[in-house]
């Protein structure tokens, strides 16, 4: 991403935090992380992301999505002896997400995927979090989602983060994270 | 504590959940533990906690401190091979915390103590958690902390929670939990 893209959109989540009345240090907005994943496209396809911990036992971190965007569709497998995989707990602070699962297919799907990435979404069990709504996924589990028209605050809770470990369905993303 | 004081703090709990902007579920609401430690001073020391998450490898809780109220000193000790004790980080998302661990005391602490109890209280370094600062305790630490003026609200993050195996310094504590 071009270093202008990068701050416009650190600009834009940070709005949306202001927005949530979720308060971040300047060092936390500076170091935010921008994952468009290689794909080039942020507004639609990534994610904005603040790690407030992520040691050998747990991880916290806040989740901003902008109105519509997608977090593509991927799993977190096991590691090694010690980590059997990434489990994880999304929590809605602020906006409303659609979260996409293994089960049966929503009929009618809430979030809005445009035709050239909808191959690589292969669950559509639907599960909506609005703001204090949460739900917690097993390691492991495909999943995929997209925030509504006013975007989402999310707090992830989950054991140790090791997302170079992340698979995604999409084989063109790379994830290049922490 | 009498079924009333209970239901009082869970509503003072509630109001600062939502000066604080924190949406929590009707159910979470009802379930708060209103932690009074068995000192039944509920008002000046214990805690209002609601569990967002607790399983074999991580944690997350919403705080809640009334004004000036104190989570009385105590530590995590290791509870068994799987679990080294508890590691924890405070993050203030409302109010202000003057929190307290080992090291060089404050010379004029923020924490006002009523005297009974100060000589529970042997740890004096001060850390002052204001919205959006955070700080991670090691395993075992003794700890503890005041909410100031506003009262507060702390996201804590850390791994599995077994608050039974808690120590406090204060020895009439019975640490009431799950």
């Amino acid at each position: 991403m071009k270093p202008k893209d990068i701050e416009q959109a650190k600009a834009r989540a940070s709005a949306l935090l202001r927005k949530a009345r979720i308060a971040v240090t300047p060092e936390e907005r500076e170091t935010m992380e921008v994952a468009d994943l290689g794909l080039g496209d942020i507004k639609n396809l990534g994610l904005e992301v603040i790690v407030y911990e992520n040691n050998d036992r747990y991880c916290a971190k806040e989740l901003i999505l902008f109105p519509r965007q997608t977090c593509p569709e991927h799993r977190h497998p096991r590691v090694d002896d010690r980590n059997p995989g990434k489990k994880e707990t999304f929590r809605c602070r602020y906006g409303e997400i659609f979260l996409y699962v293994a089960g049966e297919p929503a009929p009618r799907p809430k979030a809005r995927v445009p035709k050239k990435h909808r191959e690589f979404m292969t669950v559509w069990h639907e599960i909506i979090l609005r703001p204090g709504d949460q739900y917690t996924l097993p390691p492991n589990a495909l999943h995929w989602f997209q925030a509504g028209d006013k975007g989402a605050v999310v707090s992830e809770f989950s054991s140790t983060s090791t997302d170079e470990n992340d698979v995604f369905t999409d084989p063109r993303i790379r994830r290049v994270g922490k």
